[in-house]
């Protein structure tokens, strides 16, 4: 491994800089991904061509110096494996031409075979790890089992989680059964990209923040925790860290470290110097810039940056990250301002 | 005043029972509300006709035991009567013909007099508190000036809130002189509410929630504690509490309870008990049941009041209502289950 700080900062190691990579990095605001996913025709095929994954996979690492890369996906390759088919409508984002409407639905969901309905996700893990050849590490991932369900239960995106919550709230058994399903569906799916070659583990909990609290530690966390305990830890010699980031979850970040993680994603809400105080050194912390930043001027990014390294302070365990994925608008002149922003003034820190 | 509980657990004051309204609770809902709405055509004719708007507002007192009114309009009468004409699309919620989109906009922004541009707000205020007469007190509302900046330099909803961060991170002057009038316009639309007759004020601050710690001390809550301020306290020797919620607002109840206001509003997502042991006896509570839970059994209803009753505990002090305004799918009898429950639960502690 060529740059390993990336690796370093999530094991609270010390590192040279504070290492930075950022959500949705490859991504709709790089003219480059535009190209590609052009010559893909659609969205679904980009994550089902490993090539196509690859190549946009590698695209930000060309044009910045970022510390890690992030396999090009989506998190509803499960539940589309399950059989619920997923598509993308224009505007109106994914949706499943069989969501889950019945009790016999749920009983009926198989688990996938990671290696044969999802191979095309192994197959891009594998290209990319030869492709990468040690430069930076590569982050798998997947959703969370609340959020898979959230999606597979409304069929697509909501604002007011109303199927999904009829089912938690009036048959919370059933919605145990589901959730059991994903997550072991989700443990062998990232269990099979770590075995392709992913060397750090993130899980996507994008709609565990709706939950009341009791409802996020029973049915969102625990599942995550289940997964966390049931993942390779070491491969190859090496300790897989794992990443879980709840959006909207800053009440429970105590709860999230007390789950064996190794690190805490965090949205811009709170001064991550606070986060630190709440959960100590037992996780390392990623974030925690508003995305809405880089629209700004390469000065105030750079005084932003400075901003948020001087609230985390001294000492191991900060990956930079945005709170949330970049936007489409960004320039890319101002991200290559983030990244080296990072870099050059996180030294004093280390 | 027949029925003043709702004024006494404002003020932290005994009450024989704990009061209940929901947030909506004139909404599509009711049948009898999509009915008038038939007559009126369309929304902002509902809002702007004194006579549709108090129809609507009176409707759920007819059917539900419930202890407060609340004015029928929407937030974002102020922005339209400074000249952005809003208008509603189907599906996609309120738009502005004029949006704000350059600094002059924001210099030329005119105050608008309530008594002329929003006098059919006051005219309905008046009216609703003629055929109230006395039977619960009326509730008059506005939203906070972050909230109302959003809309109007989004120019309607949004996902991302790239217009109105980029006018906050890249122009904060401007976007003070914008908050600065807005506080203004409030505070006379919520000063001429109470002349009409409004006995309490409830600030909606949809959008706090969306920013950092930093700004939303700076740019939301610095902005609706000067409306607090200088709001009228007293009319015809009644008080006139005041009420904030802030959605999404959960990190920073302690400084919400700091300016001043009367009680603050709660979402679903922490113990209600958790919140209280957080302000102490600083500020009322008001809430904090899952909308969803409407979608259940009467059951179930009734458990989880019972549940919310026992997490705020004994003493003064707790408004019952949702975290969220009711959803238009929700059935009328599960609402009248809600509020007697409220009322028959919670006479143990009292």
């Amino acid at each position: 491994m060529k740059n390993d700080r990336f690796l370093r900062a999530l094991l609270r190691q010390p590192v040279d800089v504070t290492p930075i990579w950022i959500m949705r990095q490859a991504g709709r605001y790089l003219p480059e991904y535009r190209a590609t996913r052009e010559r893909a025709k659609n969205f679904l095929t980009l994550c089902k061509t490993p090539e196509f994954a690859c190549e946009v996979t590698l695209q930000p690492l060309e044009r910045f110096d970022l510390d890690a890369a992030i396999l090009f996906s989506d998190i509803l390759t499960i539940p589309d494996a399950m059989g619920l088919e997923l598509y993308f409508t224009e505007g109106e984002g994914p949706r499943f031409e069989n969501p889950i409407r019945t009790e016999k639905q749920i009983t009926n969901l198989a688990i996938p075979d990671p290696n044969i309905e999802l191979r095309y996700v192994t197959d891009a893990v594998s290209l990319i790890r030869r492709e990468l050849n040690g430069k930076v590490p590569l982050i798998g991932f997947a959703g969370s089992p609340w959020t898979l369900a959230t999606y597979m239960v409304e069929g697509g995106t909501t604002k007011t989680f109303s199927q999904v919550k009829k089912l938690l709230f009036q048959q919370p058994q059933s919605m145990s059964i589901l959730l059991d399903k994903l997550a072991q569906a989700v443990t062998n799916y990232l269990n099979a990209q770590i075995a392709a070659g992913a060397q750090v583990i993130m899980l996507f909990d994008t709609w565990g923040g709706i939950l009341s609290t009791q409802n996020y530690l029973d049915f969102s966390l625990n599942y995550m925790q289940k997964i966390v305990q049931n993942l390779t830890h070491e491969y190859e010699g090496q300790r897989i860290p794992v990443i879980i980031f709840t959006k909207d979850g800053n009440e429970w970040l105590e709860n999230i470290a007390n789950t064996g993680c190794d690190a805490i994603g965090l949205d811009w809400k709170l001064p991550i110097g606070q986060s630190r105080k709440r959960v100590g050194n037992q996780v390392a912390l990623q974030g925690n810039m508003d995305p809405c930043m880089l629209y700004t001027s390469p000065e105030q990014v750079r005084k932003e940056v400075a901003n948020i390294l001087a609230s985390f302070g001294s000492g191991n365990g900060h990956i930079f990250n945005l709170g949330h994925g970049i936007h489409p608008e960004i320039d890319p002149e101002l991200v290559k301002v983030l990244v080296d922003s990072v870099h050059e003034l996180s030294k004093k820190y280390h």
